[in-house]
């Protein structure tokens, strides 16, 4: 793994434009599809189930995000799963909140346990509570450090054969061998919500363009989302600020400026 | 029509404050609501079936978007296009994603083949798409060029006694013998998510204010986004930038800006 | 009361940081959230029967915000409140176009009915129509002045046994036996959807940090959001500014701006 393959990751995507399906919560809507479309995606917002095999069927990967769960969303997401699987299509799980109620555990789970082709974006609460370990998860913000998360997202990576993204001071990607760290991005990110949504959508814009999983994908989308946040609150004032600012950075970001900037071990 | 036309729709909307009812996707809502109070309109979103009478009592107009459309928003988007039926007022239907899906094909032709009094608002793809040509639709974003779907929206005028806009980068507006070209507008605004539905919204808000189906609306409604897109865009360096500016614009708007950058045909 | 009193709020909600249950309309669920996590609060947005009881034991506050009502939410916003009442939480209830339909008003009055500890926040337009009196609402922006709403406001205030927040050019603040006016804020803020939301949610986010009822939990959301809209406001050339200038302010808010601007009588 070397920084090379981050580049190529970005620049796929801005070449070949994949379309990304995401099945994700009211709050975030907007940003996820403004953050896909800065890095040069395409977003497109679907959750019926009569339509839901067309759209695998042109799709380059599903991003699920259960931030606004509830039993109507629920089937849809499974029939989404289930056609992501037809057209052997990744999905991207991010499990918002898993921990704070039995509902979001259970549904986490049974998302993880249906994908083929299956990659976990969580923040440190949520990946311990779904490796069924005892967090302190309150809400929907992580209570815990990325580092204390380590051991349940590699209990994942093993159960569910898929690479695990746990974002926090220091992003970690967790594969079946081996653990890479990042540690970009900056504090003012916790004060804009989503920004772990659009992390997720964004390595469902990388897996679509390289059209399968591998290593580079959630670390690749962690290592552009954390240098443009940064930068993008070097330039901000406050959250608002930091909002547009990120969707310039991430539209403007340059090899360059990735390969300077990169803390990765 | 000339030139004096778009800045009396402009003034008239922004006397007036036409109520515009939305029954909208959940990724615009936000930028559509904003976008209406920028040019001096006022927007309600609301879709319930139960209160869809008194909303059209004493709407301006209808605006129906189906960009996050399913089972449960069909039947609301039908009564409510009913009761603009029964108050008489004006619906503009933006055929988000038509092609894409078969639902999204059939849902869009169920709502124009049951509004008295129509606009449509889409890009190439979906307005090919909806004539019932061979489009070439993938997700939501067009892959059509604008002067590829006049032949589409010259026969949906025709069929529906409607006027079609057609955006893109050239934008046209179709009605039942004559076409209108505007070239204003810039690249950066398609990084950003719901233009197209800003647009439809603008069209609704200036249809409100004159209470009629006229020539005159979607053509302004274009001409304003256009103008305002693209002063935003200048000020812009991305397309985070360019959300914020657009709002900034349209609230600033003034005829004499507009008169000045106006590139119609 | 007095300015102590609401400088010890925005301390006590950046240093507890309390959980806030939000179930909220479509339209502003993002700004909701980040206005909650620009003063120092934790959002969560939840809607589900199945987890309501596990949020509320853990959560500072509910707030109920009717804006895109339907009958599928009315009932979960019933459980919503009943829960609540179990765990002994406030309810700030946002009557969001009270009496532009009778929906609306119904709804408004059901859960104001069922909630053990109130806190009401809305326009004039929205506090006459739940008081039964005849307003002129129309849409969901105010067509009454805040003044005109003042005896409606006591009507609630007494008949509910709870606080009523009834924001406008001028903001009151009325309680069993008083009342407080601020002048704050800006009459750009209405071009901007979602200011009374994000004041309703701000409400929310100083009574999870009292964890009580009190006049200076909607006197201090009033008062912050006031000078924080109008020191944005000063920033902003049009609406889109104002929207990302008002959480930079938010996060920015100092005791001695807060002192220095606050003009309550």
């Amino acid at each position: 793994m070397n920084v090379d393959t981050i580049i190529n990751a970005l620049h796929a995507v801005r070449e070949q434009k994949p379309l990304v399906v995401n099945i994700t919560n009211y709050v975030v809507m907007n940003n996820t599809a403004n953050g896909l479309l800065a890095i040069g995606a395409s977003p497109i917002m679907a959750h019926s189930r009569e339509e839901m095999a067309e759209m695998m069927s042109f799709s380059g990967a599903l991003v699920i995000n259960i931030g606004t769960l509830d039993s109507l969303w629920i089937p849809r997401m499974m029939v989404a799963v289930e056609q992501a699987n037809n057209h052997n299509k990744v999905v991207v799980l991010d499990p918002v909140g898993c921990g704070a109620s039995k509902l979001r555990t259970q549904t986490s789970r049974q998302i993880a346990d249906a994908a083929n082709k299956l990659i976990i974006r969580g923040n440190a609460s949520e990946i311990i509570a779904l490796a069924g370990e005892q967090g302190t998860s309150k809400g929907v913000d992580s209570t815990d450090s990325s580092e204390a998360a380590v051991g349940a997202a590699q209990y994942l990576a093993k159960t569910y054969q898929c690479n695990v993204v746990v974002s926090g001071e220091t992003d970690f990607i967790i594969t079946a061998d081996r653990q890479i760290k990042l540690n970009n991005g900056h504090v003012m990110m916790t004060y804009v919500t989503g920004m772990g949504c659009t992390l997720s959508a964004l390595t469902g814009a990388l897996t679509g363009a390289f059209a399968a999983v591998g290593e580079e994908t959630g670390l690749a989308a962690a290592a552009v989302l954390g240098v443009a946040g940064e930068i993008a609150a070097e330039q901000s004032k406050g959250p608002g600020s930091l909002q547009l600012n990120l969707l310039d950075a991430l539209y403007l970001l340059d090899e360059e400026t990735l390969i300077q900037r990169l803390k990765m071990s």
